[in-house]
């Protein structure tokens, strides 16, 4: 398969800087993927998302396959022509939001049967299948091998017997995906909070040989209420047994601290739908945290929300005015919180990766956990 | 009182195009004013608003003066500041949304007591507060007489009655308005669907020369229930009695097909939230009417919605894609067809006025009926 060429420009401890070259174009690492679930990242315009330093977004398999249809976003002409974004586009399996959205799984070897939360209609999702829809309809750049998101918390058995149905799962991707031009495919490594599970998970997905093995590793499986603790050690005991030539992506993370503790263990990138989620619910986030606009401290609050950094939403309108907005009800609220924690979280990425290229992130990291102060 | 130079370039027939030249700069007219309700056009960047062909936009009384209060909004700046806009803004008396929204009313000579239909607090509208709020505290260029929006069908005595209400308000708020550089203040004539109440309340607010007069004549009452037919013959039967060289200004209308006759009556400016809340709810609008973009018709449609006029929203995006925005219920979707329609409702004005100017409105307006084939 075709693995994109991952240059690591600078290391600091295990964080590292890099460029992932894709044949849409580069990627910047450490980096942030906005989620553009449906084709669209909620409540910008592509340009926006672009103009706030986004290289690439995330698509959501499980979405798309229900709405439009897959088939119809390939006789559209695909995943990038269909929602205007000509950068990389990396797609998740589908797996995580069957196990979180849909209704009436049926899990099997075979793969996972369930009802659509829109209309009830039942779908199957195999590896195979998986792949197809990700690389060959919706035309992804980066597509996921097809997992089970090992429930938390597990017994040990449990998440010993998941982590074993995604390695197999990942063999069938692989064979799946095959050998393709400027298209590639990352494992998903799972294991719960469990040290050995990790490890084995890692090792046997890095072993995998078939078809030239994966583009990349995600790590699975967290941010699904273990908690921040749980999550640092988990990567503590995961990273280490990734190979350090090959992306690193941690699968549906975080806050912003989440962001800079998983940097500093080595992870290159992440996707999220805090900054778009929150910001509709009136959250703005900065580097001491998150706050809300609706609070009656800022209905005559002059000041905008951000000047550190270039983005028309955190530096021209007045947090009275998005107060207000917000308050309302209105849909411009939505859209400039939306637009105004993307940039923040591509400012926070860029911010990470000029520190870890001048040598100076372990102070950044320090000074980060102490609220930038 | 400031009266803006109001400069007919052209007439064809009753139809008129010219330019009212405030301050804050020039409405090239016939006029659609996009409507910013809480300060804000619904699912809009101003510079989106500005860019469609806007020269003014509407403010609502009502929604400001509750939240987040006229005089916050006068402590932030006033309403330009607040909202980001820095052209020439009208607003509305509050009147109309009292009327249409508030609770537990209660009419008086003095004027109308109400509460508020977010938290149920009470409020008092009078001539004399309305201007208040309007140019002191929101600082609108156009200002608007406090009147009373005569409910549709009244029988002839309730509807001079309330005729009589709005010409002694109009003069209070004459009044109350005074002599005041760059703002000005426009009558709103009012006598339902009665020719004589019509003329009457028009020949009266001509002849208001209190503080000099005003500024420009509105036609209120209409758009509220009587149907295409009747408006037009209102327009018939009162605008012969508003002096030539005032601006005329048909409130709360409408549909591009109103649009037309009005101006063919010699109307030169109007607001409605048809484009913007029609586009939230799927409606695409064309010179042959508007059509729902969730027809299954659409779902695989790649035409863009209109390339007949400059506009991001009707010229880059697909049907296809639309459809699909709008059938998730994603915010885009309805920041495209808001955006779209706002910018077709602009075409259509800029046309009007380009075949007034070359005398050849009338065809365009046989045309226009025929549904432009």
């Amino acid at each position: 398969m075709a693995h994109f060429p991952f240059n690591i420009r600078a290391s600091d401890g295990a964080a590292r800087c890099g460029v992932l070259k894709t044949s849409r174009g580069d990627i910047q690492t450490p980096a942030f993927m906005p989620v553009g679930t449906a084709g669209t990242v909620k409540g910008l315009y592509m340009d926006q998302v672009k103009q706030a330093g986004s290289d690439i977004i995330l698509g959501n398999t499980y979405h798309l396959m229900l709405r439009p249809g897959a088939e119809r976003v390939k006789r559209l002409g695909g995943l990038h022509k269909f929602g205007g974004w000509s950068g990389p586009i990396l797609t998740d399996s589908g797996g995580f939001q069957v196990w979180s959205l849909s209704k009436l799984r049926k899990m099997s070897e075979e793969g996972v049967e369930f009802q659509s939360h829109h209309d009830g209609s039942k779908h199957m999702l195999s590896p195979e299948r998986s792949i197809e829809i990700q690389a060959d309809l919706l035309g992804a750049d980066i597509s996921m091998q097809l997992d089970e998101c090992t429930e938390f918390p597990s017994p040990y058995e449990a998440a010993a017997k998941s982590m074993e149905l995604s390695l197999r799962w990942g063999q069938r991707s692989l064979a799946a995906f095959g050998e393709r031009d400027n298209q590639t495919l990352f494992a998903i490594v799972q294991g719960s909070t469990f040290p050995e599970l990790r490890r084995k998970s890692a090792e046997s997905s890095v072993a995998e040989m078939t078809s030239g093995g994966y583009g990349g590793f995600a790590i699975g499986g967290l941010a699904v209420g273990e908690g921040h603790e749980a999550m640092c050690e988990t990567l503590d005991v995961t990273v280490p047994y990734l190979p350090k030539e090959r992306p690193r992506y941690l699968m549906g993370v975080g806050k912003p601290i989440d962001l800079v503790e998983a940097v500093y263990r080595g992870v290159d990138m992440f996707d999220c739908v805090i900054p778009t989620r929150s910001g509709r619910h009136g959250q703005v986030w900065t580097d001491k945290g998150p706050y809300n606009i609706k609070k009656a401290e800022f209905a005559e609050d002059e000041s905008p929300l951000d000047i550190s950094f270039s983005c028309p939403a955190s530096n021209d309108y007045s947090k009275a005015y998005i107060h207000h907005l917000i308050r309302s009800g209105e849909l411009l609220g939505a859209m400039l919180l939306s637009w105004h924690n993307i940039a923040y979280f591509q400012d926070l990425m860029a911010r990470m990766r000029t520190e870890i290229a001048n040598g100076s992130f372990e102070s950044f990291v320090t000074r980060f956990r102490a609220g930038m102060k």
